[in-house]
């Protein structure tokens, strides 16, 4: 096998690892594939089409089982050498009805979202005086007596960050709020929306659910309607507001994961896997969560397909389902691979939208890390620069983390990605094509020398796995 | 009186106007205005006031009244000489329901409001195969036979310039859309926003309304959906669409222009007049349209108030009813002014957001030129050019323009007017304090120059009324 073959080859070198671990052959191909990558639009043909003819695809929807359809369909005129699905099954929630309005000292009615999960109010909505704090951390230091009866506003905002971190500072106030809120005795929480734009969007999101834990009806509002809301809090009056909230939780639904596959040549058994999620939340288009994704590492495989020789391992794409109501496609994945995780040379999902990459991480054992260094200087072109030692593969890759599959993260610019993520306003339009095609190119490279390494990256060892766990529970 | 004693002065000098047509006292205290319009945020605060304690303010609502008390207590507070109101009555109309859905080949809601004056359609709403035209001039040509039973869908899409002069090209969709493609047979218009953004916003705006001619059921939809509905109109299939408005016009409702006066020392029968309108439209919290430029006119106002002496002339803000339905108070305005318009100095409205002022543009006679000029002087500092010898004062002074009245224009950068205007996105947070102030030192310079300036700017004469009249008509 040319591992091997390549180990005895190192014995020799001076270094752990030779300066070449790639052949000029495949160098020449994974140039090849970057440069086809970047000329060609196949992937935002994919992500057009897929908000156009299938649109918001809220797992359990209607549109979340045409869009598996859709996904099998497309793979399969690809001409894949395997393309198959495996049930993932979920509790889900269906939006009706939200309304916050602001009826005392002013009448406003406050752009709103209900949260994931928000179980309903009574017809009508829930009134009640406000009371505002500055952060989670400020309602769980609250006393109960503050609380008790009023609805709870947490006002914290999001800070824009490339890297996305400032979303996970902010997010607790979503994913705990409601639960913290009730045992406080309040009545509903109003959360301003963990998002970085000014424009008038609220933002949905998960909240962390427990059919056992009580939760109070839930929602966002836009940044400029939190920012009225304080204004009319710093006033001399009491702010009393109402929160209508119309919704359904269904206990379970089963969706499919998507798969397809190039068949590796050499180690068909040995796996380099690159995914997305198929489903998004329900009020925009799912352009760039995860519309791009499933754009891009659908084109990257589609690259490497159209090539006139096979990779030495297999290449699978993954579309999970359910990522965005609680990573229920990459659970049911990690659940039927925890005896085979070692067949994964590495995984790498895309769900961080259409900006550019600009640094390759990896989870990966130490005589590997050289190797992705070689493959870095086949992304430099694209403006990639070697990052840390570190990352998750992606949120749907989480929960394999536990089972220490090794990870690669193409580390996209989040700046702007929080504008729209989770939002009506996640469409078609907010991708840069240049940007959508410079990932694919990168995917292309990663996924093609990834198949081509000279060793394994070292699935099965437990790389990292507890700050991967971490990571996955503020999301 | 100061006028004619500067006119024979002017009678030894070489040219048809003095160098220096103001005293170096009225020049200081131009200067002092500008600095503290510049350090102070008093316009921040009125347009936060409004838009927090008010909001939405569509003309003939309930809101709309509270806007008047509250600008007459405000000026009051203030402790201008006179405040008042005048009466203007219209016919007005109170949004509902509004919803377009595109039924096949896929299924998508679409980011919908209703135009203004938009007739209701049938519960449950009209739904029909689309018929899509370029722009208005190609409806105009269209066969009756393509249009009739169909829903009638405009895609032009307004062009980003920063005078705003893409809105005036691209309107006509709106303003007359609906009675023409009602003319052809068609059920319903819909027409991609008359805006720049590509945020999912839908831009609603008057209609050109007439009693007795028929109009459509009219929507306008986001850029992004009008995206999508032309990338499916792209496809094999026809695209069907439903469409439904709830909505109703009402026939007379009578709201108030309200005025304050700083009442002159020397000529208080002669009055420079700075204008905004009060009225919004319902969706946003109307800050850009037109709360800046309640705030900008009023601080302007105030700041000459505080000062230690009285200007010659008289100066009045005048916060106009019913501007965005039909220019009502405007018009009332001009009709009660028929016989007295040549006291009127110079008029100016600010009703183009908060962006910068960029140039002082006026319709003046030939003489009272120079003085312009001299005013741009003082206007220097805050980076405004002279403009062209043209304008029209702003929307409100329309009417007023076939009595020749002299007008001023203080040109602001439009840019990025038509991303907020007329949108659910028309909050306070896109106002940026310096701009504003920027604005408000413009104006309170151009009130006090104009009200001490060596001679009348023409009012009387009928200067370019009739291409005053022929912008009025693009609004």
């Amino acid at each position: 096998m040319r591992t091997t073959l390549w180990l005895a080859a190192g014995l020799f070198l001076a270094g752990p690892l030779a300066a070449e671990p790639y052949s000029e052959e495949d160098l020449a191909i994974a140039r090849e594939l970057r440069e086809s990558a970047l000329a060609g639009d196949g992937g935002y043909e994919i992500v057009a089409e897929l908000t156009t003819d299938i649109g918001p695809r809220l797992a359990g929807s209607e549109a979340d089982a045409r869009a598996v359809e859709w996904a099998v369909a497309l793979f399969e005129e690809m001409g894949f050498d395997r393309v198959w699905t495996e049930p993932a099954t979920f509790p889900t929630w269906h939006r009706g009805l939200e309304r916050t309005e602001v009826v005392s000292p002013a009448h406003h009615e406050l752009v709103t979202l209900a949260l994931g999960f928000s179980p309903a109010t009574p017809k009508g909505g829930i009134e009640a005086e406000v009371v505002m704090f500055d952060d989670l951390a400020a309602l769980e230091a609250a006393d109960p007596a503050e609380v008790a009866d009023r609805i709870v506003f947490i006002r914290n905002r999001m800070e824009r960050t490339r890297t996305g971190a400032g979303y996970g500072r902010a997010v607790g106030a979503r994913s705990v709020g409601s639960r913290v809120a009730a045992e406080k005795g309040a009545l509903a929480l109003v959360i301003r929306s963990i998002g970085t734009s000014n424009n008038r969007f609220a933002h949905t999101g998960m909240q962390r659910f427990d059919s056992d834990v009580r939760m109070l009806p839930a929602v966002a509002i836009s940044n400029p309607d939190a920012d009225l809301l304080e204004r009319l809090m710093a006033g001399d009056e009491p702010v009393r507001i109402q929160v209508e909230v119309d919704a359904e939780t269904v206990e379970a639904y089963t969706s499919q994961n998507v798969f397809a596959e190039i068949t590796g040549s050499e180690m068909p058994e040995e796996i380099v896997a690159i995914g997305a999620h198929l489903d998004s939340w329900d009020v925009g288009t799912g352009a760039i969560d995860d519309g791009a994704g499933v754009a891009i590492v659908t084109e990257a495989a589609r690259l490497i397909k159209a090539l006139d020789r096979r990779p030495d391992r297999s290449i699978r794409i993954i579309l999970f389902a359910a990522e965005e109501i609680g990573l229920w496609g990459g659970r049911a994945w990690a659940n039927a691979r925890e005896d085979e995780i070692e067949r994964y040379q590495l995984v790498a999902e895309s769900d961080f939208g259409a900006g550019r990459i600009y640094a390759i991480s990896a989870r990966v054992k130490d005589e590997a890390w050289p190797v992705i260094a070689a493959i870095q200087d086949e992304l430099a072109p694209l403006g990639i620069e070697i990052g840390d030692r570190g990352g998750n593969g992606g949120p749907d890759f989480y929960p394999a983390a536990a089972l220490g599959v090794a990870a690669v993260d193409l580390r996209q610019d989040g700046t702007e990605y929080f504008d729209y993520h989770h939002t009506v306003n996640d469409t078609l339009d907010k991708i840069e094509p240049d940007a959508l095609a410079q990932n694919a190119a990168a995917y292309a490279v990663l996924a093609w020398l990834g198949a081509q390494a000279p060793m394994d990256f070292g699935s099965g060892e437990t790389i990292l796995a507890e700050e991967a766990q971490r990571e996955a529970s503020a999301d």
